[in-house]
């Protein structure tokens, strides 16, 4: 670790001219690492001030700074780094976070332990798009989730997870849940003759999480599902860590950072941080539905998650939202074959139940020759 | 816990129309309990649907709407208590989060454990402004940071903390700089013959804060400083029940919430919910320095930190940047006497050097009565 010096950080300034574009970017550099007037700061710090690299224009009152920072300042602390990130300028409106290092998020962090060929082996589906269906929503019984997870496995969804809404509730207790859906997931193999994962929710409070994930796993959980924001990037990173089971981001509380003019860059934010973090799929907004990005976006999110980078292995992006089985085909063209494709509340509107609406999911998913 | 059966929600919608603002406001109640399409809803959850209890216009196209929860779609977990408020929703660019039923705060959350009278009695300073120096920069030496911290000490500042980006860098170890600065500061209050606080940053994985909040407790330290967006909120909270220290909450990260059009009201952010999280001193973006909060705004946030509700407990504001030492005595007539004023960077440029800035620093804490 800190073999490097230096690590590189990209920010987007919104700015009229090239003085104050340079002076904003003088500023994050100052902010983002000693935090105080430069003439004030000791020599023995001084070497600790990030610079400027360089500075473009990118468009007409937009620029793009590259800030080097001393790798020191974050001394292989994850948490630290996402300060350094994205700390005190995190305030100002006209600061968007837009790329970081990849070389140094390999140095500093693990990546997926399963990405997208660990997912592969634990389907043997070597290389088609892959399905996910939800059991929800939150007020339902253990056994009503169960008899859904069933029906699902029964139709062949490839990976079924739990509502991001589920956690421990007194209508469907996080430990039951778990132990009945796991067993009506391998019943429902049987009929099926596929392999189904289930990733039941883990996200709770960080003293607890690590509890969950290992009763998740005792019980024979396939893999886990985790909100970052909320219980820490770090928390999801330390399980990832432990690489017991492939872990599935979900991007609840996220939208601040993703949906402003000041925020983060969401092809950074999921492609490359999220990922960085330990994630082996990743859900995001999908276009065409109820979310604001566009095809484009979700192209270019795709792609950066597909990306490997020294140690960081390939993770699945999980488009969520607007999926709808009429669109899969002309999406996976779009989008490529590893995906994979979250189509939550509408497989329930399908007349037919959910068997038949799951088969009718797995014919959808056909893998598209370029 | 649990003895009420539902909780409302504030969201601020962004709509032309009455219809539109109304199927947002459905929306948001569909978005954030079951996730799934109404007439697919089981019977057994149908009653898990939140509910548009009211909706006003209250700007040309801006909207306010209470939304009803179910309780048990929360069950007492604080990390799910987030994910209701604000999570898929936040993803949507005319939603912004406003302010959230006090009376269920107090009875999910713990609160602070000190609050305004609790540090107080730690000072033994019942009444007036207290002030706040920070230790910095990164890269700075344990044994030089201990000199920081005598010199303010020795001037008699009431609260030192960590910059929030000291962490454990190779340049100044957690354990050492804790030590040393908590042994400097006892030396300190021997010439002062005052109190002075020490709170030593021990922001990091969750997985290890608690050790370090104990590390920090055993040194001798009088209290810590926490990033609760960077740890996760709920980390913080698990913390402050310990209640052996008070807690400073720190700001950064959390600047995409706050700047934006979408995001989370900042009165609500730091006067409700951090303080409902645990904290005991709330450090916010102050006006008339380089950030973009307007004082009126700073004024919100410092009475919704004084106002009581329930179990929860008034939190003193900690406003930092723009804090001059000349305007002190005009930000007391506006702020009030239980306030913080954190003075960073700019108290290092004094020519006088650290003990005489301190010094005057302490003069200009003078009660003001109305």
């Amino acid at each position: 670790m800190n073999s490097r010096n230096t690590f590189w950080v990209k920010y987007q300034i919104e700015a009229s001219k090239k003085d104050e574009a340079a002076s904003k970017a003088r500023q994050i550099s100052i902010e983002q690492s000693v935090e105080m007037p430069p003439e004030v700061v000791p020599e023995s710090s001084k070497g600790k001030i990030a610079q400027v690299h360089k500075l473009n224009q990118t468009g007409e009152n937009s620029w793009e700074a590259t800030i080097l920072f001393d790798t020191q300042i974050v001394d292989s602390d994850p948490t630290q780094f996402l300060n350094v990130l994205f700390g005190n300028i995190s305030l100002q409106p006209w600061c968007r976070l837009f790329d970081a290092d990849p070389a140094y998020l390999s140095e500093l962090l693990h990546g997926p332990s399963f990405g997208i060929n660990g997912i592969r082996e634990l389907l043997k589906l070597p290389d088609r798009p892959l399905s996910c269906a939800v059991i929800k929503p939150v007020g339902s019984s253990a056994v009503e989730l169960a008899n859904m997870a069933l029906q699902f496995a029964k139709g062949g969804i490839d990976i079924i997870k739990d509502d991001h809404g589920l956690t421990d509730q007194i209508s469907a207790k996080f430990e039951e849940r778990v132990k009945l859906c796991t067993r009506a997931v391998r019943e429902g193999e049987q009929l099926s003759g596929k392999k189904t994962l289930y990733f039941p929710n883990i996200t709770t409070s960080a003293i607890h999480i690590q509890e969950r994930y290992l009763k998740a796993v005792e019980s024979g959980a396939d893999g886990v599902l985790i909100a970052p924001q909320l219980v820490g990037f770090e928390t999801m990173h330390e399980l990832a860590k432990l690489g017991k089971v492939p872990i599935m981001a979900h991007p609840t509380f996220s939208g601040s950072y993703l949906v402003n003019r000041n925020g983060i860059d969401p092809v950074f934010y999921f492609g490359k941080l999220t990922r960085s973090f330990g994630a082996d799929a990743i859900i995001y907004p999908n276009a065409q539905g109820r979310f604001s990005f566009s095809t484009e976006i979700c192209i270019a999110i795709n792609r950066s998650c597909h990306e490997e980078f020294d140690s960081i292995i390939p993770a699945f992006p999980a488009p969520g939202g607007g999926v709808k089985l009429k669109t899969i085909s002309n999406l996976t063209k779009q989008y490529g074959n590893d995906i994979i494709f979250l189509i939550g509340g509408s497989l329930y509107k399908q007349d037919a139940g959910l068997i038949k609406a799951s088969e009718q999911f797995q014919n959808a998913l056909i893998r598209h020759e370029n």
